[in-house]
């Protein structure tokens, strides 16, 4: 029997290629010969080390600035073969390495992720796909572009100083140094946030206060974003700030669209494309995936779901692992999905099973292949 | 696909008949076509509805006394086909009668079980079976001796009054006017207890305190127990009290073996018996069983060992539902069990997941039914 396993992490619980190893290792200790374990990740945590789990490669440690620009070393993947580099922006510019008091929007910038960027340039990429999961900051990418080459002046004619993100103060933009290795590379923008720069839906009403910025500088915050994409049109001749998923990552996602040509995709596509999961599971009698919570509500925005879509083009069976199944899921089954199977077996608080959703997979795995080996007994007696 | 549904009850939770139907339903909405539901039970409450599930039958009531000889109305079940009476101890004479403060073994006796056993053979009763589960009495029987015509002298030539369970009273037993229709008919005593009469493993010690007995009170009536059975024995010429399960219901298992020839069965035997079950599992797909907790240590004892070394024989696949699997259980895998599945499938605490038994069964079976279809699917696919 060949079975294919794709999960998404188990949110603060598993990562991808922690649920990804314990379902194998049950698998194979239960005789099944024939098990490709594809970590999926979404752009966000993980996203790396799931690209270097399929594709091989190594990490990268360049030193760089954090979002509050000190010195730190921070890791992208580096697949040498297909001279492929991914970024999580989380590595220099994420909420992580912030303590809450830190959490300054005015201050915070991408610049550290334009430095990765430029270091996997040198390193020969041809590819970048940039995670944009995670960030500390809402720079509209100003930072990132600084670190590109990009220069930004103030009405008196000094340059706008790293770190300084009053975007109002910005009068001109000037790219005549900007990297322009970028513009010829296959740039991905791996995000599953579709968000505008701004406005009501944009960087800063939205995912504002998760990076510290107060209630009373939001409207403030956004009249000096929309400020600066109007330059930004102006400078480049196109209007990209209602483009969705600009809004990603504090505007990361405009910049990179804007000023590089990126393309969006879902961390999820671009995994799917690199490790070649279609073909895999066409070949499979069977697909295991996971996700930390399937619902009703955001079940179609789920790895579950965009498994089981593939799978179903092939006839082949798909069984969803997760820790909460929510709502009425009818809808998942219409999509493929052969059993949605709860990994949670005994009474429990919400913290023990998290700390023990590693046991509770395995256990949750091992009955499953029991009770699917039963159902193929039965069937060859027929 | 044919599956033998054999359960037992989740106790708290779910009665064997209320269980089986749960799984039962699933099956049928998830068109499978024969199915067979066989309740379980231990000679305890739920007993007598098992069989007139799996035999078909009536409902008697008659009116009786209760533990403490006040008039009840109580029911037995009745299968004319078969002439076959199945009385529950607890219906007359069971702790479910009282009130706390009522309980008192001074007092309470098992007089209403004997008529209920009277009126069986005035229906013309062939088999009965009685379950000793849940009786309220320490009465070594002497109750329900009584109803059948058995009498005890006191010294001063005086009758033992019923409901005076002074039995170190008793001089002499006289039983010229039993009522000797049970001595001819096939009389089973349903009880998944071993204890002997009297002694530190005996009704009195081990069972005397859920009855009402007081500590101090424990020594003088085990010696009052063990004068009793002296009787016995001199009037039978035969002693009986060590029998295992003489113990059992306060010593009407001794009563019942000694006075009437009464055989010992587990309610498993007497149900797997009546049911057929052997038979029926031995041409099922199929069988799934459940308990409410299966554990490593009482594991030999539970329902679920019993029906998978039946279907062991014929090599037929068995399920396992509970609400807990605790301990290292390899062992029951080795007695034919296929997968032990726990039903519940999320956060919860002990008191919700006793609540919410029927959800949780209805989608453990469905997702068992799904994922063994899956495997029904990819074998037919070889």
């Amino acid at each position: 029997m060949r079975v294919v396993i794709a999960i998404d992490s188990f949110k603060g619980s598993l990562s991808s290629i922690e649920g990804g190893k314990v379902i194998e290792t049950v698998c194979k200790q239960q005789n099944i010969e024939d098990v490709i374990m594809l970590p999926l990740a979404d752009g966000g945590e993980g996203t790396v080390d799931a690209f270097l789990h399929i594709l091989g490669g190594v990490r990268k440690t360049v030193e760089v600035l954090d979002p509050l620009h000190r010195q730190i070393q921070a890791d992208y993947g580096w697949i040498e073969e297909s001279k492929l580099a991914i970024i999580e922006t989380a590595a220099a510019s994420g909420l992580p390495l912030l303590v809450d008091e830190e959490r300054d929007p005015y201050r915070t910038s991408t610049y550290g992720t334009g430095q990765l960027v430029k270091d996997a340039l040198d390193q020969g990429a041809t590819d970048i796909i940039i995670g944009l999961g995670g960030s500390a900051t809402i720079d509209g990418g100003v930072g990132l572009l600084q670190a590109l080459g990009v220069v930004f002046y103030l009405e008196d004619g000094t340059k706008l100083p790293i770190g300084d993100i009053h975007l109002e103060k910005i009068s001109s933009i000037n790219i005549d140094h900007m990297d322009r290795r970028l513009k010829d590379k296959q740039l991905f923008i791996a995000s599953d946030v579709t968000n505008p720069l701004v406005g009501p839906e944009g960087a800063v009403y939205v995912f504002g206060a998760q990076k510290g910025l107060q209630k009373q500088d939001m409207d403030g915050f956004d009249q000096a974003m929309d400020h600066y994409q109007r330059l930004v049109k102006e400078t480049l001749g196109r209007d990209e700030s209602e483009t969705p998923g600009a809004g990603a990552a504090g505007g990361l996602g405009f910049a990179l669209y804007a000023f590089f040509g990126g393309k969006f995709r879902s961390g999820f596509d671009l995994i799917c494309q690199k490790a070649n999961l279609e073909e895999k599971i066409s070949k499979a009698d069977l697909v295991i995936t996971g996700e930390g919570k399937i619902d009703s509500q955001s079940l179609y925005g789920k790895v579950p779901i965009g498994v089981s879509r593939i799978a179903k083009k092939y006839h082949v069976p798909v069984f969803v692992f997760t820790g909460k199944a929510e709502g009425d899921l009818t809808d998942a089954y219409q999509e493929g999905i052969s059993s949605i199977i709860p990994i949670i077996d005994e009474v429990t608080t919400l913290e023990q099973a998290m700390k023990e959703a590693p046991s509770y997979l395995e256990r949750a795995t091992r009955r499953t292949i029991q009770i699917l080996r039963t159902g193929r007994a039965i069937q060859n007696k027929k």
